[in-house]
């Protein structure tokens, strides 16, 4: 895990996002990390949830919601029987009807270390020791957040102010613009450090609104994000999510990452070839931002989620530097 | 572990009981393991309790309750970083007024060990290598169980029954019957066969009813104490135990548990030598049960627990094999 000895297995990655299209991505990067061609990996993940077992300790603990980065841990976990068995148990949920109904023991486990470790981070590390981890798994921010989006349900409409995950992410209507309460978390240095000494950054795919854009409002990330040397990558959703997404283009999705981080350019934006209809005006968008579009097989048939080992092949062209190039899949801009 | 590798570095020995009792046995044994002086340790484990954190989740999930359970490990965790930092988010208890409230997080651990694999000794040997623990720990029995006592508040005052572990430690009087709801709980056969396969097998210090007594009221467990080839000893409270055992000296601790179990042959009774007022008729009552005194220093001052090093220092000798000797510190019978 020291940067000297890790330069010599394949380049440094950060992941940013949160729920399921992070545990995605980490789950692909940890199989690169096991052929040796990732060397460190780093999760940045979303901390504004507010809904379930991590929104009921969030009220009652005041602690930053463990959910999100309880999935990270899980996807980064051994393979090994230990590493297994301890994550089966780490994403375990209680059913019932009594205090713990609806509790994932992995939130409860982060909770506990967070009270008597006193460290966000040093918590997150032993979490990730229990699991074997083959990564580290920190917060985007060192205090928990609030999303607040002003929604539209027609062109004509008066926008009305959402607030929480939960809500944003189910509100029928455009977003039209997003934002954080507080504005400006405490941030986690850990992680503006690791994006900052990275290879690669990587940014989604998953939840838009709520677990992809929240990076990009935090100032410290948006800096770190636009200052590092690594190069950037965008992981686009294979379809619109009901709500959030609701009739979005491929393009749509950079449209709106371009709206919230107006100085951030990308490298490369990484598509699923059978889920964009109009690849000349997507690689227009791509260009845009200052990258080139490479189109790779990431689902099989009409699964809206990417496909582990199909994605772990396109990633494989996309941790590989420059010079090896991207393969065959990148189409021309 | 293994018993042939044991057999060269010391005896194997089970202790018997629940709570601080058993916690402190156990810390001792852990010292003895370290030092090489003890090969293996188990630890069988009162399932008796129906108050607080274990209470609720019986209650909630019907499982054992975890509490008891859970001191035993956190008492063998390793002494390095990982096992002391474990044992400490082990015993974590989770304060607020919200769900969690009371709730140890070793408790929750467990439980979601046994929801997930199914097995109650598997679920504790995993819980045992997270804390990287020097022995293991197995339930006396393998469900639940209440303890029922014929409590009478005055010599000529008709018995009544008080029902489960809380309010039988707490029931003013004498008791007069104890037995187990059910009569015949599922054994835990790992625990029988640690039994058997003792060199020498502890039961107390600890709440005498609560705690000690109830391992002798399974049937499958006072058969295997009374049919093991194993050295029996009886570690004595210190001083009597407000509620459970009022004014009881030494020897009436004794004759209790002669009445629980008549068939049981002690080897040796280990007391301290500031707590009785009347050795020769505590060594009358040891030699009726057909073993013989030990007496030693086991306490500091005034303090009603038991001394770790000192106990260390006592427990030295009786586990070593009998033709080493027990030290000065016999009594003659």
């Amino acid at each position: 895990m020291t940067p000297e000895g890790g330069r010599d297995r394949g380049p440094k990655v950060v992941a940013l996002g949160g729920g399921h299209g992070l545990y995605a991505t980490l789950s692909a990067l940890r199989t690169l990390h096991e052929q040796g061609k990732v060397s460190e990996i780093t999760a940045v993940v979303t901390v504004a949830d507010n809904g379930g077992s991590s929104g009921r300790l969030r009220q009652d603990y005041g602690v930053l919601p463990p959910g999100d980065l309880r999935m990270a841990l899980a996807a980064l976990c051994g393979t090994d029987e230990w590493g297994q068995t301890w994550a089966e148990v780490f994403q375990h949920r209680f059913a019932g009807d009594g205090d713990l109904q609806g509790h994932a023991l992995g939130n409860l486990l982060i909770v506990g270390l967070w009270e008597r470790l006193g460290s966000h981070v040093q918590a997150l590390e032993w979490a990730g020791r229990l699991l074997g981890a083959k990564g580290r798994v920190l917060p985007m921010a060192c205090s928990p957040l609030d999303i607040v989006a002003q929604v539209r349900e027609s062109v004509d409409a008066e926008a009305v102010e959402v607030r929480g995950q939960v809500q944003v992410a189910k509100a029928p209507g455009e977003i039209v613009r997003l934002s954080l309460d507080p504005a400006d978390p405490d941030p986690c240095v850990e992680a503006l450090d690791a994006i900052r000494d990275a290879d690669l950054v990587l940014l989604g795919p998953g939840s838009w609104y709520t677990s992809v854009l929240p990076h990009l409002l935090v100032d410290d990330v948006r800096t770190a994000l636009q200052e590092t040397t690594a190069r950037r990558g965008v992981l686009l959703n294979l379809v619109p999510q009901a709500g959030e997404t609701t009739g979005f283009t491929p393009q749509d999705h950079l449209r709106v990452l371009h709206e919230h981080a107006p100085g951030l350019v990308v490298d490369h934006v990484l598509a699923d070839r059978h889920s964009v209809s109009d690849v000349p005006e997507l690689s227009r968008a791509v260009a845009w931002l200052g990258g080139e579009l490479v189109m790779a097989d990431l689902r099989v048939g009409e699964d809206p989620h990417h496909d582990h080992d199909l994605l772990v092949t396109a990633l494989e062209h996309l941790v590989a530097p420059p010079r090896t190039g991207l393969g065959a899949g990148r189409a021309s801009a």
